[in-house]
């Protein structure tokens, strides 16, 4: 049986990544050791973080003026680490309210700013970038460009202003072209478009570095990272060299245009197939995600019945974020459009017999 | 060519859990999906973690008074994290100054606490526990049980007082037997003996949970992870599953116990070959470390002759820590002692070429 994972991480690897990284924890290239065995000090892995720095700065066009800190603890350790990082002399910093996601955020930067809510709602939609109520005076402006628990999704970015705008992109990093240059921070972990769970990929403009307070742990130091290349101490090497892999995959599949049109298209097919009566989508139409796909059966006590009938077929990992309920289907990058086929046959097939 | 790694991170793995991680890389057991594809919330990724904790708790006969926590962020970062967990209402920590390491948790501690060295030898030489001034008013007293840029090792521990002994062991972490009730944390980074750089253990008592400060990230607040089972956010599930073999290794093969006399062995073999005229050791005799051993030539300017020929011969990244030079040789549990023999027949054919 083909299996299909939906899970919102750690994500599906591509084939060919999944069978290259199999090899290289045999033996890495002609090093004799295994890619787990590397040191972190060696050419080895320098070479491994180089090719990935580089393939990450091919695929979004990324100036010189961006800074690429390859950091452990994942996107949630960041939602403190803004603040720390980034703050300076400054007290107050914006953020947008807009579901999940950004609430975690919100929590987590309080102890150490004084957050404004510029933009708040509950309705389960997402208020447009051009109309947000941004402060002069922030330190900076941060929301989430994905919310996966709420299945919604930005798709547009604010303008860059005198305020650096910070974004968490994890569920949707890579997944379609940015205009980085509009923002100060973009901030990603790696279980969902760049492998292996370990790795946060942090993209800050240099002049935002040697902003941070005093005692901000040095591994997460931006400007001590910078200076160091990320090895401040020893990187989680086996998770770069996963998102190198993941990186070379991309930039051979087409880049960042390419996969933002396979994204669309497999998005496209199973909002297709929610009808609005059987299968209902919550998130309004304007604002739903290409990525992470949320809907729910017309009966909630169905629900179980679907998701443990798609997992006999193979279908795995569909089951809501814990917070929400329902089905979500998460579409990375390395899901494939025949995934998402498979699931809208089986839903077409499960609708006619428990319709 | 046989190729032997005494890299200081990461080290290198047991035969037996390369080839069996490659084929997990592959296909985790009749999952369907690679080990990197499960999911953080699933039942295979939470077996894994409870086979890990189980091994664990087994090898170091850990009281259920003690929590087990599986985090990012290296060693490095509980520098910080330690006195934002534990200090509590107090404003003092003990920290006893031994070498690089102790160093670098001082110089991150400080902006968070008082900082008290109660011990600090420049000399190379390791203040006996038993002697140290320690106080009655602070929040921990800290020490580093291995220096590894230095080639020291302590040989004996601290008794327990009111005030809980908290321990790095990175670099010794498992090599030998503890008296864990002694401690009231124990913490060590993987990439040593546990496998794969990117995940941290932390061992704390229980009744030290919940004197995290506010704005302690969520994914670094002990309290919090030992209420999720390590999963306020993603945890690094591939390196979960290093560390889960490599422990089930280590148990195959004796325990810690073993592990020390296999330890001692292969260290003592090393010392031997140290002649105090052609190569030369700064670590006093009793201070000298199992795991790290440390020594230079006679003459520095053959230090980088060594190094290169010893790498021709398949005797990998025997450089000294850059803040120190010179040689040395790790030898983590994985290292074979037939890598120890290598080596020792290496300086041999050196010293008689070169003396």
């Amino acid at each position: 049986m083909t299996i299909h994972s939906f899970a919102s991480a750690s994500s599906m690897l591509p084939r060919d990544v999944r069978a290259a990284l199999g090899s290289d924890v045999a033996v890495w290239q002609n090093s004799g050791l295994s890619a787990l065995e590397l040191p972190f000090t060696g050419k080895e892995f320098a070479d491994i973080l180089a090719l990935a720095e580089h393939d990450l700065r091919a695929l979004l066009d990324l100036p010189d003026t961006y800074s690429v800190l390859f950091l452990q603890g994942g996107a949630s350790a960041q939602f403190s680490l803004l603040p720390m990082n980034l703050l300076g002399g400054l007290k107050h910093c914006d953020y947008v309210e807009s579901g999940h996601w950004s609430r975690r955020a919100i929590a987590e930067a309080r102890p150490w700013c004084d957050v404004r809510i510029i933009e708040s709602r509950d309705e389960g939609s997402l208020p447009p970038p051009g109309e947000w109520d941004r402060s002069h005076d922030a330190a900076y402006c941060h929301f989430t460009t994905n919310e996966t628990a709420n299945g919604l999704q930005f798709h547009s970015y604010p303008e860059a202003s005198d305020v650096p705008v910070v974004a968490d992109m994890t569920a949707d990093f890579l997944t379609r072209p940015v205009p980085v240059e509009r923002f100060g921070v973009i901030y990603a972990s790696a279980q969902k478009n760049l492998g292996a769970a370990g790795l946060t990929i942090v993209i800050v403009r240099r002049d935002l570095l040697g902003r941070a307070r005093s005692g901000t742990p040095a591994p997460f130091d931006y400007a001590r990272q910078a200076e160091a290349k990320s090895k401040v101490n020893t990187p989680p090497t086996f998770a770069v060299l996963v998102a190198a892999r993941m990186l070379g995959w991309l930039r051979k599949t087409g880049g960042l245009a390419a996969a933002e049109e396979r994204n669309k298209r497999k998005s496209a097919k199973l909002y297709a197939a929610i009808d609005g009566e059987f299968y209902r989508c919550p998130a309004p139409p304007p604002h739903r995600s290409s990525i992470s796909v949320c809907f729910r059966l017309h009966d909630p006590a169905l629900d179980l019945m679907f998701l443990e009938e798609a997992q006999a077929r193979g279908l795995l990992h569909l089951r809501g974020h814990p917070a929400i309920g329902g089905i979500r289907a998460s579409l990375y990058n390395a899901v494939e459009e025949r995934s998402v086929d498979a699931l809208v046959s089986f839903m077409s097939d499960f609708k006619r017999r428990r319709g």
